[in-house]
């Protein structure tokens, strides 16, 4: 029998929760690691969809995730918390976080929530959205572990530590920056290597720390940071925030998700929400992002550029035409979930798209 | 008589000081112009050092920036502050500013100064600075006038908008990063055109948007953003930060300080600061600092690669070198000041450097 490759995204995202349900996820988080998977797919960062089931489900079974965790303030002065998630899901925590923050900008104007003893936590996006739905702007931050040297380094040091910044528009898109402190994100250069492409100059380094256009040295060496020095400091700013100031790993301390199985990841994050109505009133704010983003859009366009982008407009449309076609994966993945729902007794062909 | 090239600092920034001064700018506000002028020259950043103190000098003289001007809170909730600089100097209006944000912060565990009705405040890192001075991290950013086209674009649209993260360290040099958000300052390609020399693909793109290595081309066209849309987006959420919240101009409405003579600026600026304690006991926070500046500058180097630096750390080298040797500066800008002295009856010479 043929696997199908295309899904539909609800009904991918039940069989998703039902997973982490059957094994030992409070049904409340399950419907949030589901949800934070699904949207990072129909948002085309496969990178960080349901792809990422697999592993986490590994970290649940062999005990190195703690989904019944307490997630618990441990330290908090008016507009801050700082949030030990006991190693729960990085985005069950992450969520909570969310929330814990922007109840706080409500109060002060901004909110921070400080987290350590979290995990992957997905795309900076996912909370980004929520915060722009109350309104709010969110700025979020991650550690993460060892991908990337510092400028002049050979080997992996840094993570990289992802930033995201949602602000919400009026008539117009809501503006998301969502980005890896990379160059281009690993993902990339696998894909290279599996068609046998070079990469560009500029993109990795291979394990001698000399530049490199082959992607197989590319991926034994490493990624490198975007800018030069420039994504080394803002990787860096990312972890002290997240790791050295909450108590989280930082550097060589934040573990490694598929690699590490003695101990916890440790990884921590940083939210800073701000109450734009405090600011400004929120009609206002608006009408001014419209004017911004309409006055970038009509911009004169350099040779063969056919349209000027703000930044999270193309995931945007990816979601719409996701949601209307479906998600198509690749057959390892499906392979791999249809494992998954075997062993716990659910039949992922039931989540494969139905064309009417 | 040839003039001196050589300066010693501090007899530079009194000769700067009494310059505004006499120019009608209050005591302390001059104070605060000049120290931030000077520590931009012995910090390297000859960009944003007394190179400015014309261009300063002729926006009071012209009535495009108001001394005198009432710095006002605007809009206060809680950890939050809306400031109205009222078109004073923006490193005065920055150093109110910081205040503000670090008072809050004590109080609350962050504090932000959001900031409209400014003008250019230098570097980044001068802010960062004073709070690392008091254990606090600093986030700080502020808007420019246009200089960078957006991704696809031909034209500047958005300004180089800096961004500055500081925090300190206990026994390390505490990490600064201060950077423009365009791959290379502008300057860089000047001095490359007054060599005659050729720039590398990916700093600029000439003024029908093609890519370039012509430094003339490239200055008759614009400085690209640091890593594509990643740098442009960074830029983009400084604006909204720092303008589209803050009531400031954004986008085309953050005039342009050399060129028009009708407007004030109206820059906005946005400063985030963390009283460290509240999160992590400071000296905690400082070891675990150590710990990893420490292990960063012990990795191995890539052929060719002396050592590895920390975001900050040639700029710290730099002011202990240039405080002892004395500031050098272009016979330009030395011609400039001296002529500025005449006016204002005050003799540069006083400040040319002593070998003792
Ligand atoms: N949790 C973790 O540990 C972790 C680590 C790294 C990355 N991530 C996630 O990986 C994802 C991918 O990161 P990435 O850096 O590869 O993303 P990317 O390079 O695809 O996009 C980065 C940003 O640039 C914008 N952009 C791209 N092209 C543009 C254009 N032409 N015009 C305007 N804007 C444009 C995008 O909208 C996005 O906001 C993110 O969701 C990030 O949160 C997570
Ligand atoms: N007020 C304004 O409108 C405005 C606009 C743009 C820039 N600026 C200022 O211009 C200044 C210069 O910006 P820039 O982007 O040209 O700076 P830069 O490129 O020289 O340095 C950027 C950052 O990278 C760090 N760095 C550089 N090389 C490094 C290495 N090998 N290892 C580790 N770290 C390294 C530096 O310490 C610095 O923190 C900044 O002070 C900025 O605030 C101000």
């Amino acid at each position: 029998m043929t696997l199908p490759l295309r899904f539909d995204w609800r009904k991918l995202e039940k069989f998703c929760a039902r997973v982490f349900e059957r094994a030992g996820v409070p049904q409340e988080s399950a419907a949030i690691i589901a949800d934070s998977l699904i949207q990072a797919d129909l948002r085309g960062v496969e990178s960080h969809g349901v792809v990422r089931t697999a592993i986490y489900l590994k970290r649940v079974e062999a005990g190195r995730m703690d989904p019944a965790a307490e997630i618990r303030i441990v330290n908090e002065t008016g507009a801050m918390a700082l949030i030990d998630g006991g190693n729960n899901f990085g985005s069950v925590i992450g969520t909570k976080a969310l929330q814990e923050a922007m109840k706080r900008a409500k109060d002060f104007g901004v909110g921070i929530a400080a987290v350590k003893g979290s995990n992957h936590f997905g795309t900076g996006a996912y909370y980004a959205l929520k915060a722009i739905a109350q309104n709010q702007i969110l700025l979020v931050m991650s550690n993460a572990s060892q991908t990337m040297p510092p400028t002049g380094g050979v080997r992996p040091f840094i993570g990289t530590n992802p930033l995201a910044v949602g602000a919400p528009a009026g008539e117009q898109l809501p503006f998301i920056l969502d980005m890896a402190t990379s160059v281009v994100a690993r993902g990339k250069i696998i894909v290279a290597s599996q068609k046998g492409e070079a990469i560009p100059l500029g993109w990795a380094i291979d394990s001698d720390g000399n530049p490199t256009t082959d992607a197989d040295a590319a991926l034994a060496g490493s990624v490198l940071p975007v800018g030069g020095p420039k994504g080394y400091a803002i990787s860096m700013f990312i972890d002290i925030l997240s790791g050295v100031l909450t108590g989280a790993g930082f550097g060589k301390y934040v573990n490694n998700m598929y690699e590490n199985w003695e101990q916890p990841q440790n990884v921590g994050h940083f939210f800073i929400a701000l109450d734009i109505d405090k600011f400004i009133p929120i009609d206002v704010f608006k009408s001014r992002m419209d004017d911004y983003i309409r006055s970038l859009k009509e911009e004169p366009k350099a040779p063969g550029v056919k349209e000027i982008l703000i930044p999270g407009e193309l995931e945007f449309r990816q979601t719409d035409r996701l949601k209307a076609e479906g998600i198509t994966l690749p057959l390892k993945v499906v392979e791999e979930l249809a494992e998954i729902g075997k062993r716990y007794d659910l039949e992922l062909l039931e989540a494969a798209y139905q064309t009417t």
